[in-house]
């Protein structure tokens, strides 16, 4: 039995439970804490950080994966000299840990994205922001930043006085996008490549609230110019396992690259139920070596919301009484203030009535006015 | 978070384990042998036929639920009595446990089912066949047998003298059914009760080979038939999670019951892909008390083909190359000789193509031409 080891604990970890199970993979999870989503799969706890605990981990595994992307390349490549295989391999997943670096990277193979540059100091004359067609435009630290923290809008160089005391700061054009799109895709050992519908995200204060696939209204045109892109960075930088690349639909046409992730992503949860293959039995397929599976949808069309509210049994109980069509996912998480704790996911025919299932099972959780 | 103790580590608690991650449920299961196909929600292992053994498991979960049906019903009386939930309670157990004691009960409810007798010794005149339509009919030992053992297709009482040494034996009517129903349902603690689309069991040798769902050519009112059966048999024995009833489909067009399951039942995988809610996640809804998930059909139809030979790895990527459309489930267990081992799914809107899919996987893993 293939043992693949997952470092980190979180619902993505989770969520590759399941389609262990049915593929016989040996799931071993190396979480940070004691209590995580994937729990029941966690086979060592620690810190990712210290090298020889990593070591630990992973010499005892056939392939190393993620549910983050914060392991430090020099562990990854050390990991890589010792043996261990990963995926996806470092020089990819170079590409989600610094956001200057995946601006560079896609530069050079031509991708559309954002006008983007590089600012270091404050002092820099403003004809730096020129190149980004000037104020308001976004500021984004290069490292760490996920759920909308560390971007901002910014109007002058004032606005990132504190980022810019220690680090380099992207700047990149404001775009006036109509929509933002997700191109999910899976690429195996062997390079076989599969990619999903195409989906729309809505995003709430910068965090994903929810999915629409596939994308409504798409010309072929758009949907090809998606696929394309994502082709190219998989195959350009070897990416092994699921990787999501988020677009911006602009008023003007263009599909522009945002933003980059080697790993199953929010946007493509929908998948679990509207497609033949979930991204995560897709992730697994992919690192292992086995064929990737087929990605046609089963139902017409899903939406998948997420939830950031506690999910008291008693409201649970009053959605699902009156939602029987959706599907519930918990992630074991004990609730935070806009801490993501699960998703739904309902799909069928008709985008208005998914909606209002899906939504409607989202407000019962927050207030099922039964408790 | 609810705890649901599943007694058996087989391949359906194995099954329970994905359900469980969505909603949530704190899966412990308790099983006979170190390494079971459930082994990751594993939290003891013991001998079930042990009371304070059985005791020490229950008394720390919230629910109790089964695998399988081998508890013997006095250590389920009496987990009652100490105030342990039990689903299905031992009432409805019963019926499982002793196919004389089925067929009485289903007999009291004016159930239509085969001619049966008991036979107590083989001194015994031949007119006890004649009940049953005479020789040749079926002989069934009442207790112990499943995938077609203790089963045997008698022309006389020397066919089953060593049986009647120690036993006593059910003799029913040989019927002349077309072929195999079983109907698939679930009843939670609150009362609500769902149907699954009827579906249709292929045997080979006495094992379930194949499903399809749902059984073709049906007239509306065979499959009101199926339902009100299941239905009339949910309520009154007052079963809660899921319940298979099989059913034969006669050539003179009578509907009878066969055998019932009072748990997940092989019948019922292809709804995993199949339906919104799979068996297993609606037998975990209905133990904890939630109310029932939808149960129509996300795809126009499918085949199941359960898994008899060992899944070589090579032989596992030869077939998911050829079909990316099959769903593979592996239960992670040794082969032996006619032991399931796993099972393939294959969803879309035509038999003949499903079908193809689903035994081209089936012929590949017994041998791919590889390996």
């Amino acid at each position: 039995m293939t043992r693949v080891g997952v470092v980190g604990g979180g619902q993505l970890a989770r969520m590759m439970i399941p389609a262990a199970i049915n593929l016989d993979v040996d799931l071993c999870v190396f979480a940070q804490e004691p209590h995580s989503p994937a729990s029941l799969a966690v086979e060592r706890i620690g810190d990712y950080g210290d090298f020889e605990e990593l070591w630990e981990f992973a010499k005892n595994v056939d392939v190393v994966t993620f549910d983050h992307e914060h392991v430090p390349i020099e562990h990854l490549t050390e990991l890589q000299d010792r043996g261990v295989a990963v995926s996806p391999p470092p020089e990819a997943l170079a590409l989600t840990h610094s956001k200057v670096v995946m601006r560079r990277a896609l530069e050079s193979l031509g991708i559309p994205q954002p006008l983007w540059t590089v600012v270091k100091t404050a002092q820099e004359a403003d004809e730096v922001a020129e190149a980004v067609g000037g104020f308001p435009c976004i500021a984004k630290l290069p490292t760490g930043g996920y759920d909308g923290k560390g971007v901002r809008v910014i109007n002058s160089f004032a606005d990132i006085e504190d980022w810019l005391a220690s680090s380099e700061v992207l700047l990149e054009e404001l775009v006036d996008f109509s929509r933002e799109l997700a191109q999910l895709s899976a690429r195996n050992k062997q390079g076989e490549w599969r990619a999903w519908e195409l989906v729309e995200t809505r995003q709430e204060g910068g965090v994903c609230a929810s999915v629409a696939a596939p994308a409504r209204d798409l010309s072929q045109e758009i949907v090809s110019r998606a696929r394309d892109i994502a082709k190219v960075i998989s195959v350009e930088f070897n990416v092994v396992g699921v990787m999501a690349v988020e677009l911006f639909h602009c008023v003007d046409g263009r599909v522009l690259v945002n933003e980059l992730a080697m790993r199953p992503h929010n946007s493509g949860h929908i998948f679990t139920e509207l497609s033949r293959t979930s991204q995560f039995e897709q992730h697994l397929r992919a690192v292992v070596g086995y064929p990737l599976g087929a990605t046609e949808l089963v139902a017409e069309l899903g939406v998948m919301v997420n939830v950031f509210t506690e999910m008291v049994p008693t409201r649970v109980k009053v959605a699902l009484r009156k939602f029987p069509e959706a599907k519930l996912h918990s992630y074991g998480k004990e609730p935070r203030k806009g801490r993501k704790v699960g998703h739904i996911s309902v799909v069928g025919h008709d985008y208005d009535v998914v909606t209002t299932i899906a939504l409607g099972v989202s407000d019962l959780l927050r207030d099922s006015g039964y408790d």
